[in-house]
């Protein structure tokens, strides 16, 4: 390690730590506390619209120079407008209940004590993302309001943007008693630095990264901390032999073409062997209509000569665009069948009026959300009620789906005694 | 690698894969089919008492060659007491809730939808524990009844003892109607057989190293997958100025002296300055009467000449045996940042009648479970009402603190619909 790369990993350290001691702050805070300092914040966010501008600016100069595409350069650049939604998002999380110091099922054992869960914040969390500036603030508000510290690391590519709305939630912090250090953002970019805090397992709880496939897997095969991990979205609708055709035509269009670009849209449809006649040419024309290339079986194919050729790899894929795979299959067995060998874990639909069916498929599928009649596209934390999110985990450790407020603290025992001692 | 090697690690992940697959069993089972099988189980343990202390006989007879010590010895031991108190733990956990199914909060949404979570079985867990051969059916019973399967790696000292109980359990599994592969047990000890399992990711949901600190350190850093860690547990008494003083004395006993060889004695014990003339000669002259060597600050040195003095070191001992460390305390803050400072986030105890204080305690104190006016001793899953205990999680991710079924579940959100879409 040189002399320079042995500095900064020791000031890592350092920041880190300060970040925990910090984080005290929010953790023993009352809710008014936190919500004023949350309120100040998006006050100060909008008040300093023009600085904030100012550095985005520098990074949207600078974006030609890292390559970025023009969907990334979107992703990056601020505007008044959106700092106005930034600093409604922020409102908004204020009026979210805290559930920090929520003492649940507090009853009394055969031993005499009395045992309850009282739910606590989890400590510090390291949020890694790439390009997008806002997560700065939403990331932080989150974490805050939830009562942790938080340590983050952006894209090079919003650099300065990142920095401009940093400093603001310091403002914030410390005009309400709190250190500014309970949110900490990485003063530097390179990978290096990024592998150290990894290794921070003594002042870090939980690693959150939020990006591609790649980014993810990087930092959850390089991590000695937890890591919540959100691979991609590989989400099905089975269409049952006693689907509503009506719903099943609504649910695939929704699920399809509503946002076709994010981890919920549906990429597959299975639809039972005795439905097919009814179900796939009325199907199959309404995603004509709406320009969605079909990739079928062959007895999918049976009804179009539009529909193309369906290989292996279109059954593993998350296309993310205006093309869906179609299988028929025999029985709920094979539909099961297939989404546990191509499914991602993510979203799973159903359309069946049959009950018996539906509650087997609740029971059966392994997904962060099964749903019944309803879209996949519900799979989303404000959708769900859980009024933000952080992030979408699918695997199962900790949290499981859309993550709000409660999946950023966990619970401790509390025994209540007069004395007591244990025989 | 070798072609030894290689082969070895491909039947493991064809183990895992199988296992993976098995689980499904258990995961779909009713809670009727769970409890039959393992009452079935417990009643073949006691009918094949003698086949099992036959294969016990073996490992004992290979002791003297590990090096084994008395008490490794002991551990190892098996009789037909044990085994009876083995089979009568395994009808204990028929006996206890089935966590899995439980759908909670269902409720409308704003957007129409009804949303709630499902509990479910986390999926497969991977056991890695040393000489103590029941945990080969603790375990697994555990597992079972939560819907996992469960992949385990005994200690090479229990090996043919684990395997005479394994033996059981598939024959229990599959008379029922489950694949044995829903518990399999690892057929080699070796360290790059364990080092294989920790990488596979696909089919392992969870990681729970039982043993000493030094195989969950190793455990915890090779895994890619999450590992529930337990490290040391340096407990702590508080005896605030507004302490019950007989309170205090029978805490401080039972704590240090109940069990002195486990996690959750206490080590440590911190005293008010305002109350330390009253209680400190009292606990004093009682830990002696009980044997207990004391280590103090200097302040607890002027009461008795018998006290050692403390170094940094001793409040940061884990003991495990009749030695306490002791220090006075200027005030509650005092108390609290050296819990912070020394404390193992295991168990901590405050002494108060004051109410104030005892619920700042509760909310500052960062540990798996936090006891008013009760001993340490009682953070262990069956006196906290758990019924049961596989491990105990010093970290906050998933799990804090003693975990019992329900730590060996995780939720899926279910979604309701009636052909609901997003807007």
């Amino acid at each position: 390690m040189s002399t320079q790369q042995a500095f900064q990993t020791e000031a890592l350290t350092t920041m880190a730590r300060a970040c925990r001691k910090a984080a005290r702050g929010p953790a023993r805070a009352t809710t008014a506390q936190k919500n004023r300092m949350l309120r100040d914040l998006a006050d100060r966010l909008e008040a300093e619209t023009e600085a904030i501008l100012a550095a985005n600016q520098r990074d949207l100069d600078a974006a030609p120079g890292y390559g970025l595409s023009a969907a990334m350069v979107d992703r990056l650049r601020l505007d008044a407008k959106r700092i106005k939604s930034i600093a409604d998002a922020v409102r908004q999380v204020a009026t979210l209940p805290d559930p920090v110091g929520a003492i649940s099922d507090l009853r009394p054992q055969a031993n005499g004590i009395q045992v309850g869960k009282m739910r606590i914040p989890l400590g510090v969390i390291c949020m890694i993302y790439e390009s997008r500036p806002n997560v700065t603030i939403d990331a932080a508000v989150l974490a805050l309001k939830a009562g942790n510290g938080i340590i983050q690391r952006g894209g090079k590519e919003a650099f300065h943007s990142n920095h401009a709305l940093a400093a603001q939630i310091g403002h914030a912090l410390e005009a309400h008693g709190f250190e500014a250090a309970a949110v900490s953002l990485v003063p530097t970019t390179d990978r290096a630095a990024m592998n150290h805090l990894l290794t921070l397992e003594e002042e870090i709880d939980l690693v959150i990264p939020r990006g591609g496939e790649g980014l993810i897997r990087f930092v959850s095969r390089t991590s000695r901390i937890p890591v919540i991990k959100h691979y991609k979205g590989v989400c099905h609708l089975y269409v049952d032999a006693d689907a509503d055709l009506d719903q099943a035509v609504a649910l695939l269009i929704n699920g399809k073409t509503q946002r076709p670009g994010v981890c919920n849209a549906l990429e597959s449809l299975l639809v039972h062997a005795d439905i097919a006649d009814a179900f796939l040419p009325r199907a199959l024309e309404a995603l004509a209509e709406k320009g969605v290339e079909v990739r079928g079986c062959p007895r999918t194919q049976a009804f179009s000569d539009q529909v193309l050729a369906a290989t292996d790899d279109d059954y593993h894929a998350e296309y993310l665009d205006l093309i869906i795979a179609v299988k028929v299959v025999d029985s709920y067995d094979a539909a099961l069948d297939h989404i546990e060998t191509y499914g991602s874990n993510h979203s799973e639909v159903i359309c069946s009026q049959n009950r018996r069916t539906t509650e087997r498929f609740l029971r059966d599928v392994d997904a962060s959300a099964v749903l019944v009649n309803a879209s996949s596209r519900f799979n989303d934390g404000g959708q769900l009620g859980l009024g933000c999110e952080i992030g979408i985990s699918t695997t199962k450790l900790h949290a499981y789906g859309p993550m709000g407020l409660v999946s950023l603290t966990t619970e401790k025992f509390v025994v209540l005694g007069d004395g007591h001692t244990r025989d």
